[in-house]
């Protein structure tokens, strides 16, 4: 099979191939799925409804011997925002999808009822009946899938979550054990999925042709910089901080600085984060059986993954990613990983995205469905949603719609999304990518974090509003460009801290499109990405007045700094400025 | 007292009286409301939060002998469409209030918990526990306070709905009868006003020093002309349309149009809406022992009120009017007026608009919570509400909500507000007031129906998109004056036939105001009104992409007639053109 854009449509039972476009060519991920939603659906659509389109696109290094490079993204029109999204996730999945030469898949239509599994291989790709997979977990449905089709296909899915078209359905793909871990969680793409018809994509990648390198000799030589930098650099490198206790180990840094939320962001700090620590992770990991550090898809270099276990190694869940620690942990007042250990398997066993579920279940707890801390009271309202209960519906569509229904006011949405693991009123850059992104409030979209806590690309005091809106507005550029190459955003901390590193990095994408690509060329490329999201943004109806933080991060201190996030206006608005 | 304007502070507990400032001393009504709303409440505040604040004001005319003149607005930042919010009623209270000599009443803060009655009478004005009212129906609660306050006293609550801080939560006033029937409904006030801490302001009347009437020789000359006009009308006068039927009169009239909604807006006429018509009703409140004709307030001409009731004249629920019988009856597939009449007291019981309340069963019908048709079903989702349960939560918060929550595509919403009683497919000048109106969806915002439909001030083919903005846009502007004047929306009838009757209401208003006051002043108001509203909603992020109908009814044609709403989106944003 050549290189192609495979266009699926269960209403009409369509499958058909097309050519790629000359302009998408020589784009990948992020770049090609904005492009696409942007092109193909119109912007005032219901999402849900029949005229929105899922697109799923690897990165342009994708399926390469680049390393860290197992990402992909997939947009439409989302449930939860609105607005144009672009969700990314690493998993093996986009690497076995670059390398069947699918430059994207789009899912369209709307059937009236029943779901199919889309099998895709060298030779064919196929609607199959999915209703025995269907209404059962996700966990058990990898295993079924497995055992169908082969320890080595990946998986592409969407949860009860998704069948419930709730706003909080991710997109489940599969690690490379084949648990149902690796997500792009965020806005309601699993939703767009299902209402799709479509539960399930599984990829063969056997004999599958592989990825074309146009100038092989440019991609290795930027490969060998890059992975170099890799493994130098003290936040990426082997036995490194990412690689010894995982993403979790901004727990201790964040409550440290003041800025990790504590109680739906009543407090910046608290004694007990540190019961939650990547450190105390780490050593847990080991005692209970289970595997750090890991990766989430081959060739990655950082191996910030791991699998999260009960004791003996029952019940594997896979990672627990800070975020989601800091989300059903210390956001909800819970401050015990074997319960976040089962809360997290639980979003992944139904197709939810932890940091909303998180923010959900705060929301709850401050509008009185339950007190903050009750973890086994959590657990409940999982059970409620894997029942689809009235209440479990309200649950699975995110903090907004819990927050409105239960007339909460201290809600941490932007753009009906729920603000990640650091409080803007003291990390106030990160506070201004959540404000200004058109993703709705998302920490991956202009990780600010980098430089005002973790002093990489310079220095930035994440306490003044003075210098924010620049330094978010390049991080949101960079991310533009990131999230399109297939790159992992981590390879950050690397690239920006040595330009030999980033040079490296823009080589392995020349190398692949066989042509010079410069470090320019990825601002170019970031640029470009942004401002078709912002001009499907602007026709759905969003103004610069969607640019803000909740009321209540204006207003109300955060301990212990006592800072309120006092970004100007004038200043957002700045961002999307040219 | 002399006039002023009352601000009360729960919080800070505080009560205190202003002068009416220069600007406002012309005014009333909406006018009022929307003025100081847009002064005072910061367009982007949480609508919940500390910065919203509640706006209570009579109209021009209002207490004065002009006929069917008992009109009051209610306004706020409204929690259900986060624009700015004018809610219009007819209840005594109005006149009393006026009486008083307030020009407004300004409720803001926000106390932590608990809940005040306000207490006002000609002598002073004061806050009272209220808990022992909290929690429990309001039938009941305004037996209790005429039991302690005496029969005469006027009443505006929050009901269980608003103390749950419910999108949902309407403004009740007392009728003539002292039930809790008659409405500011839409739009969430009772969350307003319930989230500052109060619960009920009773009026006490005694001693009030009435309106002042500056020339009295204009305004008895206006009144002359207004009420011969309104006598003469088929429509309001005595014996005519509104007197025989009340408002019901259009359950057979829309659907004879094929523009009755029936099932959540899948067909525009049924067999079976006779048996909901107004013409069956009237039949049976004479077989159940209520009252028809009845008014909403004293003074009133066209006396298209009533009192329902169950047999024998027990349960009083006031009026059904043809919105509420259409949303709880056609809309969910419900054709029995006895159990509508019980859902409606329901409604009234709990402080929910029935518009809003209809179109949630509806969609929570077509989301498959229930079955359409399910009264019974119906009945028990009530309780869901009074009990408070997370399912009544739910539904307490409104269509679009229920609709997300459901993951139901087909959602009946403008703004987030509810579509009444006209499908936009059959009647495109109403749709086109939904689609356009700060207010979210509204049919008393521009009342198209009066031509369309009745051939009132003209004629206007229904199904023809070609003169829809112009006609809406007039009408628009008319609700902007009537709205403010106090005067009853129903006079309109009479007025737009007839100049006279027209010129005498404007002779009215010179009278109160003691300057001459001509029709074309009527427009002006009007625009000054819309305008004001426009610019608060531009201001909280509102564009012209919220000026549409939802996406189902330009995609999805509506049997008899097999239309979409296809006026254009170039002539929808006309409207708000100079």
């Amino acid at each position: 099979m050549a290189e192609g854009i495979l266009r699926v449509n269960i209403e009409k039972g369509e499958i058909s191939y097309e050519d790629v476009p000359e302009d998408l060519q020589k784009l990948g991920g992020r770049a090609v799925t904005s492009s696409i939603v942007a092109d193909e659906v119109p912007s005032n659509c219901h999402p849900l409804g029949p005229n929105n389109k899922l697109v799923l696109a690897p990165g342009i290094v994708t399926g390469t011997s680049a390393p860290s490079s197992g990402r992909m993204s997939a947009g439409a029109k989302s449930p939860l925002t609105g607005g144009i999204k672009e969700s990314n996730v690493g998993s093996r999945f986009a690497q076995t999808m670059a390398k069947l030469g699918l430059k994207a898949i789009i899912v369209e239509g709307m059937p009236e009822d029943g779901y199919k599994l889309l099998h895709i291989s060298q030779e064919d790709a196929k609607f199959l009946d999915a209703s025995k997979l269907s209404n059962i977990g996700l966990y058990e449905a990898y295993e079924k899938i497995h055992d169908e089709f082969g320890d080595k296909v990946d998986i592409c899915s969407a949860g009860i979550a998704g069948e419930m078209k709730a706003s909080n359905a991710g997109l489940c793909f599969n690690d490379i054990d084949g648990l149902s871990s690796r997500y792009a969680g965020r806005g309601g793409l699993g939703a767009v999925m299902a209402s799709r018809g479509l539960k399930f994509i599984v990829l063969d990648g056997k004999g599958a042709s592989g990825v074309e390198i146009k100038d092989k000799e440019m991609f290795e030589r930027g490969k060998k910089k890059l992975v170099k930098g890799l493994k130098e650099h003290d936040v990426t490198k082997p036995g490194g901080a990412l690689s010894s206790f995982g993403t979790n180990v901004l727990i201790n840094i964040l409550d440290e600085s003041g800025g990790l939320p504590h109680r739906n962001f009543s407090a910046g700090s608290d004694e007990n984060a540190e019961k939650v620590s990547g450190e105390k992770k780490a050593d847990m990991i080991k005692e209970l059986g289970g595997v750090r550090p890991h990766v989430c898809s081959p060739g990655c270099i950082i191996q910030c993954s791991e699998v999260w276990t009960k004791k003996g190694g029952k019940d594997p869940v896979g990672v627990l990613e800070y975020e989601s620690v800091w989300a059903l942990g210390p956001n909800c007042g819970i401050y015990d990983l074997k319960i976040i250990g089962e809360l997290n398997r639980a979003c992944n066993d139904l197709g939810l995205d932890t940091i909303e579920m998180g923010n959900t279940i705060a929301v709850a707890m401050e509008g009185g469905m339950l007190e903050f801390g009750d973890g086994k009271g959590a657990l409940k309202l999982m059970d409620e949603i894997r029942k689809k209960t009235h209440t479990g519906r309200l649950l699975a569509n995110g903090a907004d719609l819990v927050g409105k229904a239960l007339g909460v006011y201290r809600v941490p949405t932007v753009k009906g999304q729920s603000i990640p693991a650091y409080d803007p009123r003291a990390v106030k850059g990160i506070g201004t990518t959540y404000a200004t992104t058109t993703m709705g409030a998302d920490h991956t979209a202009g990780y600010t974090v980098a430089t005002e806590i973790l002093s990489v690309g310079g220095e930035s005091d994440p306490l003044d509003p003075s210098d924010k809106a620049e330094l978010s507005k390049n991080f949101q550029i960079h991310a533009g460009f990131i999230d399109s190459s297939g790159y992992c955003l981590f390879t950050t901390f690397a690239t920006l801290d040595d330009p030999e590193t980033m040079e490296g990095m823009a080589e392995t994408i020349g190398g692949v499109i066989g042509e010079e690509f410069t470090v320019e060329d990825m601002e170019k490329m970031g640029k470009q990405v942004l401002a078709i999201e912002r001009k499907f943004n602007k026709e759905a109806g969003f103004t610069d007045k969607d640019d803000r933080l909740p009321e209540f991060m204006r207003e109300e201190p955060l301990p212990p700094h006592n800072e309120v996030y006092d970004v100007s206006d004038e200043e957002l608005d700045m961002i999307h400025e040219d």
